[in-house]
């Protein structure tokens, strides 16, 4: 202090440099303090609940009143005209665009009617329109259970809650019409009062509890796929009264499944050309992302199709979940240092090969289902065709694990592209048998193949009236879906919630 | 300055202090300069050569007396005791371990004897004693070209310097015997004078020609790569004269090359079972490595096979070829972050996938060759056959190129899954199409299969005497081998060099 105070009596100027620009510092660490606390205000106001909410109240838009920044985003699912070779939010004929699944589902509804995925937000809307749930104009009517609506709504959790989960999935699909009224949303993942992650379907808990494990514990990082395994999963519905199960019991992979299902002799349709009887793959995106590298490396579900995003200084999880490949540059760059371009051209050329291998297997499985037909009509026994038809079962169940989830090509393709090398085996190997049954009633050569080049051609072919089916979905449309609109708006205008 | 000297005025000691201090500063920016002045001498005396050595220098002892570090890292190519299921320098017999692949070759000397790769320092040893060289007891006995050797010593760019390209390729393989001395090594890679990299092979060089390419204009770091593809790639004997060509005229990828040898109708033989106009796959190591993620992120085969090493404040190539996995700290770690055994296991997961379809793709060629020759066998016509033997040839084709190669598994596992699936394809329908001709001839039942469990089973099935073969050779390699080490002794003993 000393030799300072001798310097400014020397040079008072001195003096006074430090004397303003000690101010000038203060001021500015000033401005900083109080940028840091209005945003921090500005996070603890953005966080405070104007409602308190119960967990079974189904409507999103009371949750979006407490979090807007989440509910915003989250309605973004509205818009998927980013789809990599399409444009626009319009449905997409996946059997137009490859008429050969109708062939593979001959006799199963899918075969009627399969789009390409939308949003969460059509969830309601799509599951309505779609011909595979029918015209059904009576509660009773129809064909399929109620469990359909299991992964549709948070207006499940909460009928579950009033009628037991058992009872939930009985009944006609129509007859809880009136109840399942609000799109996929907050209640599905979420607690109420602590807005924590939250597994709200029981399928999920108990298939982990049949293997010992208490999902519940799972860290944070695990309900960040947990949450999203609820509904993406491969599944089926077990006995007379439908239980939603997922089938997992010898293992999550391909091959554990299918020994799953052989043991239990089950199917979900008898195939109407090959009289196969199928089952049918669900979208087991979890099972497949869990043996890809990224899962392997540690990621959720989320930190790709959800990545956290800041606005005004509040960090939170973007809702608007969707391919990473229309938001890179808060997903796949957090990691990899590569051009926008660059990282698309890797997964296009993943689902380049995959899709070529999975066309192939498609190709085949046609063959194998119109020349088995074939020799039921040339007089093949039961006996004759068992071994044919455990082949083609397994071959399709195969390509159809494959190819039902959304991202598996991308997700793990080393380990789809394993699985489509089995199926090709398997159909040819079923083609192989085949051939030879068809020599022993005489006919010793190629099949006639029809001429399936479009979804209405295939259609034909295996007996399907789809105009008429239009006809009588419209009909219900106009009629039974305003009915349930209805019903559900009185319902909803009865719910509590206190204004805090 | 005024306001320093007031205080040292003030306070003596500080003056002192500040001398002092200075002193000991200096002292330790001495140590630190010579520290670097010796390491840069260290490093200068080290790349010091001691002998001028003229490019067609065969011995690689000579280029290392002017290389120590390289040369003795390069020696350890000699150690091959780390593969992934088995210890020790022995040959591993992958027939043996695999004796499907006997019956896939039949007719073809790799049906004989078929050993896992070792280093490169044993390429003039193992080329010898294999059975594949036969035994010839003179100059032109033998069926093997001097083809055979382009790829095993730096005495070929020697030799091909002396008689010409195209006659170096022209004779039998015995006729060379004498002058192919030295294992692969300096003069494969280098520029003798600047120790550049440095392409050898004209094969290359004609390849990218043909396609308007000037590979001698690449950079370093593709030259890191390109000096391997010399030899790491598919290639055929073309002609009368077996002069050694790469098919990559319409490309470099499975499907391109298979089209390459269609037009030219080129097969390498004629299989004994099936009469297959077949193609042998080499090792295409340099064109899956191409179609992978690695080379995809720009990495060179020397980056992972060759890492950069560290001694004494010289930095240099680690010449020690060997697997990744065997170094991964200087390997894979440089940019994973994962620990040793993750990314073991990640290699390991993707090797058991493609393994486990490349056995089911083995095994229905296998198949598809055995019904073949009993379709032969019942009668079948030239004309019935075609589409068969077609069949066969791509489907084997596609099954070499996946498993020829040394680390096409990990190099490019999507690439060679996708192709497994279309071998897997193409056998099938081959046995399809032969299970008709079968039944139009009077058998329609599946073919009784031979046992071929063991290699010696396989071997006797496809009518190979090797018991005599083996003792042919031990009469060659007592006789013939050493009079033509003698003979490269006393020329070796005649060549040149400056000593500096």
């Amino acid at each position: 202090m000393k030799a300072i105070t001798l310097i400014i009596k020397e040079k008072p100027w001195i003096g006074w440099a430090l004397f303003f620009s000690t101010i000038l510092i203060v001021f500015l660490l000033g401005l900083l303090a109080s940028s840091v606390i209005e945003r921090r205000a500005e996070a603890v106001y953005a966080y405070k609940p104007s409602k308190e909410i119960s967990q079974t109240e189904p409507r999103n838009t009371i949750w979006g009143e407490n979090y807007p920044r989440e509910y915003e985003s989250y309605l973004k699912t509205a818009d998927t005209s980013f789809r990599s070779q399409y444009n626009g939010n319009a449905l997409i004929d996946a059997l137009e665009l490859d008429p050969k699944m109708v062939i593979l589902w001959a006799g199963y509804p899918f075969s009627k009617d399969y789009n390409q995925p939308r949003g969460h937000y059509y969830a309601i809307d799509d599951i309505r329109k779609t011909l595979r749930t029918e015209a059904p104009m009576t509660p009773e009517a129809g064909k399929l259970p109620n469990t359909c609506w299991a992964c549709k709504s948070p207006d499940v959790p909460r009928m579950m809650n009033k009628t037991g989960i058992a009872d939930f999935y009985k009944g006609n699909w129509a007859s809880k019409g009136a109840e399942i009224a609000n799109f996929i949303g907050c209640a599905d993942c979420h607690d109420a009062k602590t807005m924590n992650l939250r597994i709200s379907r029981p399928a999920l808990i108990e298939a982990f509890e049949r293997q010992g494990i208490d999902v519940k514990k799972s860290s944070q990082q695990e309900m960040r796929s947990l949450v999203c395994a609820q509904c993406h999963v491969e599944y089926y519905f077990q006995g007379e009264d439908k239980y939603l199960t997922f089938p997992w019991d010898k293992g999550m992979n391909v091959d554990s499944i299918e020994k799953y299902y052989d043991s239990y002799e089950f199917s979900d349709w008898k195939h109407a050309l090959s009289r196969t009887p199928m089952i049918k793959a669900q979208h087991p995106d979890f099972e497949v992302f869990k043996m890809g590298i990224h899962a392997q490396r540690g990621l959720a579900c989320a930190d790709c199709h959800m990545p956290y995003r800041s606005e005004g200084g509040v960090k939170f999880t973007d809702h608007h979940i969707q391919s990473p490949l229309n938001n890179i540059a808060n997903t796949c760059q957090i990691c990899h240092r590569e051009s926008e371009e660059t990282l698309k051209n890797n997964v296009y050329e993943r689902q380049r090969k995959v899709h070529q291998t999975k066309d192939k297997a498609e190709e085949l499985l046609v063959k194998a289902h119109i020349e088995a037909k074939a020799a039921w009509d040339a007089g093949a026994s039961e006996n004759e065709m068992k071994p044919v038809l455990i082949l083609i079962r397994h071959a399709q169940w195969r390509w159809d694990f494959s190819v039902a989830g959304h991202g598996n090509a991308f997700h793990a393709p080393i380990e789809i592209l394993r699985i489509l090398g089995t199926s090709i085996d398997l159909s040819q190997e079923a083609r192989i048998l085949t051939s030879r049954i068809l020599a022993s009633h005489g006919i010793n050569k190629p099949v006639d193949y029809p001429d399936i080049s479009t979804k209405s051609k295939a259609q034909k072919f295996i007996g399907l009236d789809i105009e008429n089916l239009k006809k009588e979905k419209q009909v219900f449309l106009n009629k039974i879906v305003p009915e349930w609109i209805q019903k559900a708006k009185e319902r909803e205008a009865k719910y509590n919630f206190k204004t805090l």
